[in-house]
């Protein structure tokens, strides 16, 4: 029995009668241990509310128009019926939707949020419905052929009090009903009209609302469903020796979102400092022509605000955003808090930095490793208010020139109340702004970025290979609390991530890593020219540096390369577009497949008329096969009729039977199926779904 | 590796500098969302604290002297050090013992409660370890062989701030070593000793104050531990014509006392109504002589604080109240808050109950069965003040009379509101006192109550008689959140359950419960003499009523009957009480038997010394064997030596070896095993379990 979706038509701004009894505002904490003189009559208990994050400290995060499935337990004394509503909004004005009992005083209800970003809030209200007692009680009386004369009159009463609430046609309606009742008619009394009736004009005695306001947060729909391409804007370009620009970038841009892109993501633009600058593959020396790490960032210049001269000017980047925006492409931006020794921070803010006692500034080292070429910014130094202000504004700069993603650099580094003060600083102007927090790091840690106010985070994925552990961590990201704040964005490389997996796979592993990073998240991202071209040769044994790296000089990448995954990239990033069901990790399930070296999942869309089931083999040197054992519910399928699977990479069907089906997969061809499941009468949606 | 369970000598009256960062008062709830600007630089973070009932809103319990093992999510940004205490005690002056990492950011500590009956609390308080972050870096850049000359300068100034912060000769010493670190002396700078003396002078730049101060309530160690035996006062009397009385209870006092019982409960012992009378087995219509039920409670002789006439006098009652005291036996009353249609209050206070529409009072019913002869209070009248007020005079009545554990009859028919202040108003002064909810209803309703204030709850222990259902129960109350708040009394019958099992499963039944319940719980109780002497006989097929039960006539018990139970169970009470294991729930395990009839499981001291090992035989019909795998590290047992068990019940001694041992059980014999394991060389206090 699913739960009632559809708000009641009540409006209740300020609550109705009662509704503020025990209420508590936004963000405050445990249930008052003794409530008003007043109030202790309240016999309703409402606890273990979900969703709830660390008491209602965080937001669960949604995107306009999606659903939110509240469910607490909710009882009081005795044997009375108790009724209550989830009341969700913004401010003061709220609606109500009803709460449906599961099992064992479990109440359940869903409702949608609003079309605008920012802060919506939600509570429950919950009370003893003495109508619906007083009816459950009459109809068990009638059963037992009982005389009813007495507790009619005890309904006509209860009756006529709502009547007093209503008016117009409502009100003489009710006082005829009342009228009735109490003349003996049971029909009328235990007639479900009446009960929906009373519903509305109840008086919702010693009301509880539940002691804490629940925040939801609204991001842009991006923060939900991206698909990012990463790439170095000086690579752009056919000559080793020639720089590419900004300008050659936006000469890219038709051909990724041909692609199916809709993120384009640039390491830093900002001049690179000449001090200690890094040589080709790290080396620790450079040689002239050289030209170095983007994360050096500062020279003489300019700093975080200004663009490297070699990549061209504002009007080239402002013509770069048009074309973006032309395209359907937001640009995301590198936000890396950190500084050259050239940096103009360093001469004129000495005192946002750490000096060692020997009258230097301490730069980057986690011992024995040293970073000379990076002083980090002292974010505990006396001054850390005009820091933190001036990061802001580093941050509002970019804003003001149309860019409304930020890629953060190691954003665990750094406090966390600053990045929660600062991404809220941004929002409050810039709800449609949306943060990525590139941390790789230990759990809590990027679970606490991500509740206090990062859209989106990087994972484990890259090293998440085997079936086994996929399965783990999908679980852990899906079924968890993580579901509602932790947004994960997969990425299989990075400039900074060639995993073995990818070294040692070759063809197989790339394709295999690019359908599970498509099909098993919402957002997912690749390191662009790399992954298509499947570069695999890694700087040295065990090390996950690629060789040759961009990250310290240029390279010449050949996209048009025919060996190269160009078109299955756009392949799959097409039907990510065209099937809701991959946007979105809601509907989440894996699938037993017999055969350790294949993965099996669903996903279904919020209205479940999209089903998209996934097998890969995730083993890139043999062929795989085996026999699944489908969760047929989930898929909404009826096991009694044969059902049509259509392969979306290879447009293959397939007509299969109940939960036993047989799979076969090679890393020589393509080593995954991606299934959309007919599973009903088609219509013109459908249809759509397979153009 | 085990926590730092010693609270280091620390005493930091109203905390430490920088101890109010962030701090909350007691009960209040979430973590600030915009910490005031003067703490934004605090970079911990605190979060998952375990245990929190209900974001701090209950309590967690505790007898005198036990252990509360306190676990967190503590981390920073970056690679800094953290450390981090547990501040605990009573009002402002809190002890702290520090906190130890486990893995993934867990930390944990464990204190122990005071003696004092009442309220303490506990936080957490954390900080970023600048000292500790330096050694750890010195040590990787001297193995590194680094040039340390500038660290060095930085450990020396920091060395000297602690100087400043110490007196006498620590300072001395602290500046002798800051001295000698600057001039290059590693040793010393690595120096553990110099650890823990910067611990002591630790600045805690910063410092983090958990949001919240969580509760901890201390209760008597009988709230934990006890053993009861249940006895209508009436039927104390050998001749079915002679009503028993209060001085024939008081001469059963020592054997009960001898049985190794410390709780003796009688039910109701008010004046009982006329009016609707029950007759014999439930009769509708009672016959001349008949005695009622105790829980038709009040006559024209007086209500809740009177005595039945035919019981005796107060005076007969403080005698027995001293009877128990001087055989270390509590006397628990029962608090039943309904009327008989001839109680003072249907008198005295119209106002208090229900009215129907056809101006009588409204009777108790659960259509469509009637309760004539009981008048529900209307808790939510409106004089409701009056009433409550009331109520607690009646606990207070009989506070004053000696008593201090009441089992309270039906508390989910009343609400929980008027239960949460009814115990705080009783144990603001006597928190001595210990409240039984006799709550067999849903799960989330007994947890309610419990968390509330109920010091001890009945259970559904009675209806779980397979192995499975008894593991699972066992899981849920002892590894569960409920572990903390809610204290299983074990009973396997009670006046109003004769459960199926007992009434068909003879004397093996009868035995397997009462090892159950005795070992199982650290509280449990029976409903004695018809325990004892094993009546099955029940009013109806599928009915767990008593045949002639005492509700409703006197029943004659011959308690000396040879082929009665009393030597078994005074034979587990003195076990219960030579072996702490038995006192505490906190330390239960399950062991693997592979027969599903036999169920196996241990529980160990708080100190580890004492170790107990049950096995038990469910069916009731067969003799059953099997083979064990025990979970040895759990026993304390070194699994390459041949280690002994002794059956405290038959006296016998079995030397096993390893894991696999075999077990046989007779219900025509004794069902059960209840090892005491010798785990290691014999002390003084062996000795004494062996007695």
């Amino acid at each position: 029995m699913g739960p009632d979706s559809m708000p009641s038509s009540r409006k209740t701004p300020n609550g109705g009668p009662g509704a503020r009894v025990g209420a508590a505002s936004p963000r405050t904490g445990a249930e008052p241990a003794a409530p008003a003189e007043a109030d202790r009559r309240a016999r309703v208990i409402i606890e273990n509310v979900d969703p709830e994050i660390d008491c209602g400290r965080f937001p669960v995060k949604r995107t306009p128009g999606e659903q939110v499935q509240v469910e607490a337990d909710v009882f009081c004394d005795g044997h009375d019926v108790v009724a209550a509503v989830v009341r969700f909004g913004r401010g003061d004005d709220l609606n109500e939707v009803r709460m449906k009992p599961l099992i064992n005083d479990r109440w359940r209800a869903v409702f949608s949020v609003g079309d605008e970003l920012g802060a919506e809030h939600y509570t429950i209200q919950a009370w003893v419905d003495r109508f619906a007692t007083w009816q459950r009680d009459l109809r068990k009386r009638v059963d037992a052929n009982e005389d009813v004369t007495v507790p009619l009159a005890s309904g006509a009463a209860l009756i006529r009090g709502a009547a007093e609430r209503a008016s117009g046609e409502d009100a003489s309606r009710l006082r005829g009903i009342a009228d009735r009742v109490e003349a003996g008619d049971t029909r009328d009394a235990l007639d479900e009209e009446l009960a929906a009736l009373m519903l509305r004009y109840d008086e919702r005695p010693h009301a509880v609302a539940y002691v804490r306001t629940l925040p939801v947060l609204i991001e842009p729909e991006r923060a939900r469903f991206s698909t990012w391409y990463e790439v170095f804007p000086r690579s752009v370009t056919d000559d080793p020796n020639r720089h590419g620009t900004l300008r050659d970038v936006t000469g890219l841009v038709p051909s990724i979102a041909e692609s199916g892109f809709d993120v384009l993501y640039l390491p830093p633009i900002h001049p690179i400092a000449h001090t200690n600058r890094k040589g080709r593959n790290n080396n620790p020396v450079s040689e002239p022509g050289d030209v170095g790490s983007p994360w050096a960032i500062g020279a003489e210049e300019g700093g975080h605000t200004a663009i490297h001269p070699d990549l061209g000017t504002f009007d080239d980047f402002d013509a770069l955003v048009a074309a973006c925006r032309d395209h359907g492409i937001d640009l995301a931006v590198d936000i890396a808090f950190q500084c050259s020794p050239e940096h103009p921070y360093v001469k004129e803010h000495p005192e946002w930095f750490k000096w060692r006692p020997d009258g230097t500034i301490q730069y980057a080292e986690n011992p024995p490793k040293k970073y000379q070429d990076i002083y980090p910014l002292d974010f505990e130094c006396e001054a850390w208010r005009e820091l933190w202000d001036e990061l802001a504004s580093v941050v509002r700069f970019w804003v003001d020139r149309g860019v409304r993603i930020f890629r953060v650099d190691n954003p665990h580094t750094k406090p966390f109340r600053f990045w929660e003060w600062l991404i809220a600083e941004i929002k409050r102007d810039h709800p449609e702004v949306i943060f990525l927090a590139e941390a790789f790091t230990r759990p809590r840690v990027m679970e606490r970025l991500a509740k206090l106010g990062f859209s989106q985070s990087y994972t484990y994925f890259a090293w998440r290979n085997t079936k086994w552990e996929l399965e783990q961590y999908m679980n852990e990201l899906t079924t968890t609390e993580l579901r509602h704040y932790f947004r994960p964005n997969f990425w299989p490389n990075t400039p900074d991530i060639l995993t073995e997996y990818l070294q040692y796979g070759g063809r197989g592993a790339f394709m295999a890593r690019l359908v599970l990073a498509a099909t098993l998240s919402s957002s997912y991202g690749i390191y662009g020219p790399a992954f298509e071209l499947m570069e695999g040769r890694a700087a040295a044994h065990g090390s996950e540096e690629y060789l040759d790296s961009e990250k310290y000089q240029i390279r010449i990448w050949d996209r048009d390369r025919p060996d190269g995954l160009r078109d299955l990239v756009s392949r799959l990033n097409r039907m990510r577009h065209q099937h809701p069901a991959l946007q979105t990790n809601d509907r989440f399930k894996l699938h037993h497949v017999d055969n350790d070296n294949i993965i099996g999942y669903s996903k279904v869309s919020a209205d479940g008329s999209n089903v998209v089931l996934c097998f890969v083999n995730v083993d890139p040197y043999h062929v795989q096969a085996g026999w699944t054992w489908l969760d047929l519910e989930e898929l909404g399928i009826d096991g009694s009729r044969p059902f049509q699977v259509h392969d979306l990479i290879t447009d293959a069907h397939y007509l299969w039977n109940g939960p036993r089906n047989y799979i076969e997969l090679s890393p020589w061809i393509v080593p995954a199926h991606v299934f959309a499941v007919r599973t009903r009468v088609r219509t013109e949606q459908d249809f759509d779904y397979y153009l």
